[in-house]
């Protein structure tokens, strides 16, 4: 049970990078007009500290307040953790289990604030009984411009894990599927995932016959059959950060006659074209929703409007799905270092369908694709 | 990469109890003048309908309305995985990328509404944007009162993860381990975790030498040497239901002068008799408090007071920590059925610290231990 041989040194965030984030978020907190950020246990603490810390029912929150340093509640309990997981000197107060955090954190008596979009009700709404002439708004809204635009150190991230994750994909379309249930062939994706190099396995949809047309599905004792599709959609974080790729297989069983139908190949036909359109779309400047516009034309000019039912992508960073989400009405254009998934889909209800997903950069002069399986469908014997 | 052999069959809550907890759910909240609950993804909904939602940004939430059938907002992709997913009919209601779920939850024009505890702020922040006048409060204060008391179908599914969760401590406890990182044997935690029949792996605290002084200590990278402690604290869920269990190790390397220092003896039997005696206080009708009390008294008695720096437990069941909490100032009664952990602890900064933790039920008359290894220490050779 010991580890296998020694992994190449990773990319890590360097420590002085946390500062300049912290300096950052207060200065676009202060052109705000907000008097602090309330930071709980989540990505943006991660990003803004590299304390990963426990979402549990206790406080942990960070305080930015423009123009002062950074400081951070934490339970007495995980004060060492705290100290072992900040990568950056913040003055660390801690609480014990019959205090009231919540009036601490009010104690300075700031009246317009931004939380962390994934702060739990539970803290939320405390914290409004404990100030209730706080206005509350989204630190999505002033920490995204920063968390968008991702630096050399997050797309190494991002490609390691984007390549380990392709990595297990060809693993699975090798077989064997025929004959396995959905269920045991997302327990071989998560194993894999963490053996090609990933943290942890975030999730393996698997998702084979009529069930490929559930964008969401979630891996079932379905056993997979020859003569039908399966939708493989997984990813996990190298460093914190997200993999997510998706490739859609067919398996024939080995037998010629059990190949793709002629419906599926057009559809497929018609969704490898429209990621290629939304992907050859990106580049500085360009909307999201015209990313969208990029792949939905294409589906719908053939038909496939109505089952092509969500957006083209959504930025991926320390979270799975964060901004820039590449959907209708987001008229936000596109900068250099923004990553972002490109996974159009096509559902035919109760029959079958398809997805492909690589995860993009923006570069400079157009896309920088970090996946690098082939798109094309996965005839396999299975 | 096939299964291996078939697992026995699992206990299961049957469908017909989904119907009756959620119409438990609307009494008690029309008894405590609410208009409706608001329940995003999470251990509420699963507790209500059986669906386990992925916690996205899109919104999914059950609206439960006193005397009327509950309905659930569902983004249109994920419409086919709710549908397999909730164990009860419910109207399902769809939602396209373009739409504004929130108002589509509003328009009931409820005044009081109480929200499940881990909703995240995206979505609370923008409800209550969506409707200046309602007034909300957590759900946990009307839906608490449900889900900690456990019914024999629950409580044999957290056996069930008590006793996996027991068989992996011990086949960490037969080694190897010294010379290993915390990081590997983690791993190894996660590994048998699954291995012994979790769904999933949710943690594996390996806290070694003066690591385990820190009760939330990250495993890291720190080799385990011959002559200290390990505290181990491992859980995962078994059909939804957690197992959180914590022994204290002490490796010797096979060197009979490296078992434990007479500091450390003691310190273990003062915990060990804390732990005995704020299990044998479990019964019907003693206030959660109590039990902290009964664990904290003979650790203060023996000058350990300041270094117990945790509350006794936490309730457990489909989440990790739930209602009741035993921490002073919980003056709630115990009742039969109600699912919490038993964990004091002591912590020497700096030098080392140990933890013993099992699940306890209240039964009718005492405590029902639901894992079965004994508390002592162990002493291997490691």
């Amino acid at each position: 049970m010991s580890a296998g041989p020694a992994a190449p040194p990773r990319p890590a965030i360097p420590p002085a990078r946390f500062a300049k984030r912290l300096e950052r978020a207060g200065d676009v907190a202060g052109d705000a007009g907000l008097d602090a950020l309330f930071i709980g246990a989540g990505a943006d603490l991660r990003y803004l500290t590299g304390y990963e810390a426990m979402p549990l029912e206790r406080l942990t929150m960070l305080i930015v307040t423009p123009g002062r340093p950074p400081w951070i509640i934490v339970p007495r309990l995980e004060r060492a953790a705290a100290m072992a997981g900040l990568r950056t000197p913040i003055e660390v107060v801690t609480w014990d289990e019959t205090d009231d955090p919540y009036a601490l954190a009010n104690g300075s008596g700031h009246r317009r604030v931004a939380v962390s979009d994934t702060m739990p009700a539970t803290h939320l709404l405390r914290l409004q009984v404990a100030a209730p002439g706080v206005t509350y708004s989204l630190a999505s809204a002033v920490l995204g411009d920063l968390r968008m635009v991702k630096d050399g150190d997050e797309v190494a991230l991002l490609r390691l894990a984007a390549q380990a994750a392709d990595r297990v994909v060809a693993a699975i379309a090798s077989g064997p599927l025929v004959g396995r249930t959905e269920a045991d062939v997302a327990q071989e994706v998560r194993d894999r995932l963490v053996a090609e190099g990933h943290d942890r396995a975030m999730f393996a949809i698997v998702a084979s016959g009529p069930n490929s047309a559930s964008p969401h599905h979630e891996a079932s004792d379905r056993v997979i059959a020859p003569g039908e599709p399966i939708v493989l959609d997984i990813g996990g974080t190298v460093g914190g950060y997200g993999s997510d790729v998706t490739r859609t297989l067919w398996v024939t069983g080995g037998d010629p006659a059990m190949g793709p139908d002629e419906p599926f190949r057009h559809l497929y036909a018609v969704l490898h074209h429209a990621h290629g359109a939304a992907t050859a779309a990106v580049r500085p400047g360009v909307p999201c929703e015209a990313i969208d516009a990029a792949a939905r034309e294409p589906i719908t000019a053939e038909g496939y409007g109505e089952q092509f039912i969500h957006r083209t992508g959504h930025g991926i960073g320390l979270e799975a799905h964060e901004d820039p989400y590449l959907v209708e009405g987001n008229t936000r254009g596109l900068a250099e270092g923004m990553a972002f998934s490109v996974e159009p889909g096509i559902y035919l209800p109760d029959t079958y369908g398809a997805r492909i997903e690589d995860i993009v950069v923006c570069g400079p002069d157009g896309p920088i694709v970090l996946n690098e399986l082939p798109s094309e469908l996965i005839v396999v014997d299975g």
